[in-house]
């Protein structure tokens, strides 16, 4: 029998002020299968007790500490306890906060990149099979429709054998030194210490996850140009590379945060022997498919005709754009319903088993990795190959 | 002092298979500020309780009618009962479920178009205004933050004196009798009992109003071609106009559900006598300017130097797009915020009453009227100034 | 066997600083089939001689006078004598230099729209049977590859039955009265005398003329609110209507020179049974198909899998765009092969027989007329068919 | 006193069915600057003879060789013999034809790349001094008026320091042999014997020269993995490689002919410290220019507004799109006014010396040859600075 209640929830991180804790709120509301009743929203109490009251919560559900949520909520009645918790920390933070929970018994739902090291990210890995915990990692990017019709599009041949795959992640926003500007977000984002890499780790591993997620295909080696474009910042912000995929594909891809101008402007180009297709996050409802003896068609969501698992991600009808917070839902209303079925004692739905997982992240961690290590070799070309512990 | 709890409301209509109630339960819930507590979902009780149960509401919250829903809801003690109701039925049912919970001291709501014949509606302006409820009508596209920046460019002179008005809805989903094939939402849609007019209802009134909102203009005359295009079908499903606006600006305005191919892609350009705009409804986060002396210009949501307004309405940074259902939660995030603010005691703030009204439902009323009335005299010219009872 | 030469031609109007003269002299010298001989281009003698020596013309074949031009032509020997004339004057004196040259036994290339007056249309229309004349009128924007390709499409029974037409011309440039600020294009272009109609004439021809030769179809009846916007010009700026074509699909046409910040945007938008389509002059490379029950498909020029009336008016291969000026000489190299063909003896291709005709021209006259009229009796729905006399 | 005729030609190639012959003779027709007057069209005499027939030549300037032609021209009397050859044959030859007709005291406008070898292009840079010659290399895509423009906003500061290029030219067109299948154009184009390089010299070298002329910079250094994607092609048909450039910018460059369904995607990006801009070839009448602090602006060509050279490379109104013939044909008339002023003893406009130079070619072999050697060490990273020999 499905479980019949929502689940409910907790968060760790997303204060005043933060801008990734609203959306997983948000994302997380939309569908109606959750509700948040707790939270650790600050390693300031105060700050923490200010979000909960604004958020509604019980008082005594609002944590100064995630330690002191995990065992207090570990310590309440099954009907009262969270089901998950949601880490929404900068992201030095996310290891011993997943790690924490799932050893108390929580599933996870972790904002990325999932750790600041690979040895961490590999930890979370056996912790997750250990724990036999649900894990999901926000790389929202996968979650919209027309790039699940693009996976759809490589499964089943339409685009034949993959030889090139261009991803690119432009954005503008860190141009200057807005960190010493008083902008939150990017003070931590632009600090060694709290975000573990910059560019490579805030939106080149979204680069990195998306192109895997539509083609299945892993890196066997790259060649990275990374480096710091605005003087005085102490983290990438610029990182081009060459990649050669498992299969021989060529690939490029680039990401940067002084692309003046550029807002969030993800893309990718992925080429086979019959088809190209062409998908871009700023306009996220198209998705554009080229032949070279046919016109090009420019699938849009909510269509009969696309693939189940791109109508299964699909709320509204044809031309009623879904966008960003719609697709960041998809990822949580799969792994809330995952988790559902597992709290119910069923097997999930194999469509909703369609979220990033501890081992996609361990993934992501081993690219930036191996991309830094490029990067400080002069851009030289190193062995990027990677198979990451556990999972099924 | 600010509400400190999130708003109660129930639903009217929505049970399962609709598709504008499960969109106004996401526009409740995206931001957190509003619980479903109760709901008349159907007609048919037994499906309004498996709808009820799907949304894991409590049993005796659920009832078998709007009329009981009121009576119940009205009874409960203060804590409990039901802020305000959502009126998501075919149209023919909005008047008399809106009639009875306002009556009944509740706030409201309702999907458009707001009656089905210009009388309800302004018997609505009347029945609002004596219980001095908050009404809002959810024409959903004037939510949109881009749609609000075009308004802002109009307010302050950007545009100069408006000469011209563009506005269209080409739908096409109805270019063959799909009312005959089973589909739930042609069927009662292409059904003069309930739903009152057909494209100009469902559609037209959207161009009209969101025309109206950007512009502030209302219309003087028009000459309205109105007619059904596909043989057998009981109601207008392609409307075309020319129209008179009351400061004699000369204005086109178009809809119809037999253009093959269209999803939903409404469109509003206003040309005044120093730039041009061009929004649509599909490709929502751009707006679009115009100048003969200058470059266009392509704004995108979230930025800085947007207007106030178009800032409150927007949740995430640039790039990041939102769309369709977010802009429906700007409606209800509007609407809820002057509601917590009534029942707090407090002023609303101003960019709080920024949502569609009784009155402008009115409008829309008579707009329909006016239209169907010339396509009655052979598309001849008619007045269609009106002056709506009541507000402010 | 084919004629092995260029045709010789001269060219009325034209002087230095005219636009459309030196458009019509670029695509008569595009595509090798031409060369110019001859010229009156100014009714100043000292400026025809100017623009004569700038164009490396002979002295001696450079005219004062049309007139003169008609006379000397005529008596030069057949292998030196033009072939046709090119008219390229304001519009008031098209009818009397067409009819001067083809009584003397010219072909013609004349622009639009045609005549000032129906009376003097239909006259050319007679005088062109009787003198066996072949008579080309630029409605260039049918010169597109893309455009061909959609009258295919409509031909071939892709978009199943037509249902409804929107056909959009809005232009900016005379938003303000640059008549009277030196601009000598916009001083012919609203001065009645000379120009005949404002932007129905100048634009809304075009409309016409696009609409139905994609379709084929006539207009039946039309209500056309036509006016002047910008204070004190004494022409119409601004002209919207509504439709009804012959087969009772419904139409809307505006176009507009007081749309601030549009450039040329003539669009034309047909929806059948089975597919819509979309084409838009100022991205002319594309062409939008739309389907109820599959992706929209983007067609670009020179693709093999084009239509043979589409690839007969291409040059270069696809991705590299052709513009306005191929199309335009796409009308004028069908018409040189036609009269190439005639003055050869032989049948023209009838792939060369595609160029709009003086039957075209009378028809544009009487949509400009019925146009008129109709916004004289305050837009009232007024005959629109007709049949122009003569052609085949 | 000005040159009062148009310029004599002569063609080498371009013989029947060959692609970028036509192209120049219409971008050489275009403007009524030259005329044709002789040629050696194919190393095959009856077909050099057939080609001349079909362009109405005399057949005592057709010729059987380019050899023969060169001495039969330069024995020609002054007003007889043409000014300059267009060399239009595949690469092997530009540099033997070009080398003849410079020492045979003509000019020369040349297709690209400039030779197959560095050495030859070098030979050339010095035989163009020796002579004197106006020699033109038509990287046809400089010729873009919105080019031009990017180049002035680099010029005048708008972009302020330049931090990042991304220059990009996918087609799809040799994904398959089509070498094998009788297509002329892949037939040469894949031949190493008579292309020199494959994608890297067929478009790879337009997007170093797009680059180079919009931001003024020189590349420093450059790792290139470059391949041949398609089995059994002796030729690259695929190029991807990071790139420095002089300034310290960061650049990414990448080619390729096997990326299905791309037509001729040439697209330059560049960004600098105040503003981004983005220039897509397939869309060549729109210049982007992004900024973080305010709306994308979107510039067309025609407006006053643009800068003078961009203006000066512009026919037509804003709205009526120029495009790829019009552009070359930029290319062709400022060489071509260049030549005149010569010829007649004046001093060039300095607006009419911008078109690229025999350098231009010297820098783009340096660029192939660089790229090809990084490619053949496995992609290392190589120094790529250079400077040509000669010039001003």
């Amino acid at each position: 029998m499905p479980l019949n209640r929502k689940l409910r929830y907790g968060m760790v991180g997303g204060g005043p002020g933060a801008f990734i804790g609203a959306v997983h709120r948000r994302a997380a509301a939309l569908d109606g299968l959750t509700e948040l009743v707790a939270g650790a929203f600050s390693s300031d109490p105060d700050k923490s007790a200010e979000q909960g009251r604004a958020l509604h919560l019980d008082d005594d559900r609002v944590y100064g500490s995630y330690q002191e949520m995990a065992e207090a909520e570990a310590a309440l009645p099954d009907d009262e306890r969270i089901d998950f918790v949601s880490i929404v920390t900068p992201n030095f933070l996310h290891f011993d906060v997943a790690k924490t929970f799932i050893e108390h018994g929580f599933h996870v739902i972790c904002d990325k990149p999932m750790t600041t090291t690979l040895e961490d990210a590999e930890t979370l890995c056996r912790l997750v099979d250990e724990h036999d915990a649900v894990f999901c990692l926000t790389h929202n990017y996968t979650g919209y429709p027309l790039v699940k019709q693009a996976r759809s599009f490589v499964e089943d041949g339409t685009l034949g054998e993959i030889r090139k795959i261009v991803v690119e992640y432009p954005q503008g926003w860190l141009a200057s030194r807005l960190e010493e500007q008083g902008n939150k977000q990017a003070d931590w984002r632009t600090d060694p210490e709290r975000a573990g890499a910059g560019a490579l780790g805030d939106i080149g591993s979204h680069a990195e996850n998306l192109a895997r997620y539509v083609t299945g295909l892993g890196m066997e080696r790259l060649c990275a140009d990374v480096g710091t474009v605005v003087e005085g910042r102490p983290i990438d912000d610029d990182a081009n590379m060459l990649v050669r995929y498992e299969n021989g594909a060529r690939g490029i891809l680039h990401c940067s945060q002084i692309s003046v101008g550029e807002e969030n402007n993800l893309r990718l180009r992925v080429y086979g022997t019959k088809a190209g297709l062409d998908w871009r996050q700023e306009d996220p409802h198209y998705l554009v498919m080229k032949y070279n003896d046919g016109p090009r068609e420019v699938y849009t969501h909510g269509n009969d005709y696309l693939s189940e698992t791109a109508l299964h991600n699909t709320r509204i009808p044809p031309g009623h754009p879904e966008a960003f917070i719609e697709a960041f839902a998809n990822t949580y209303a799969n792994a809330c319903r995952t988790m559902a079925a597992r709290i119910a004692g069923e097997e999930p739905d194999p469509l909703d088993l369609d979220f990033p997982s501890v081992q996609d992240g361990a993934v992501g961690m081993h690219f930036i990795e191996t991309a830094l290590a490029s990067g400080e070799q002069n851009a030289a070309w190193v062995d990027a190959s990677y198979t990451p512990p556990g999972g099924k």
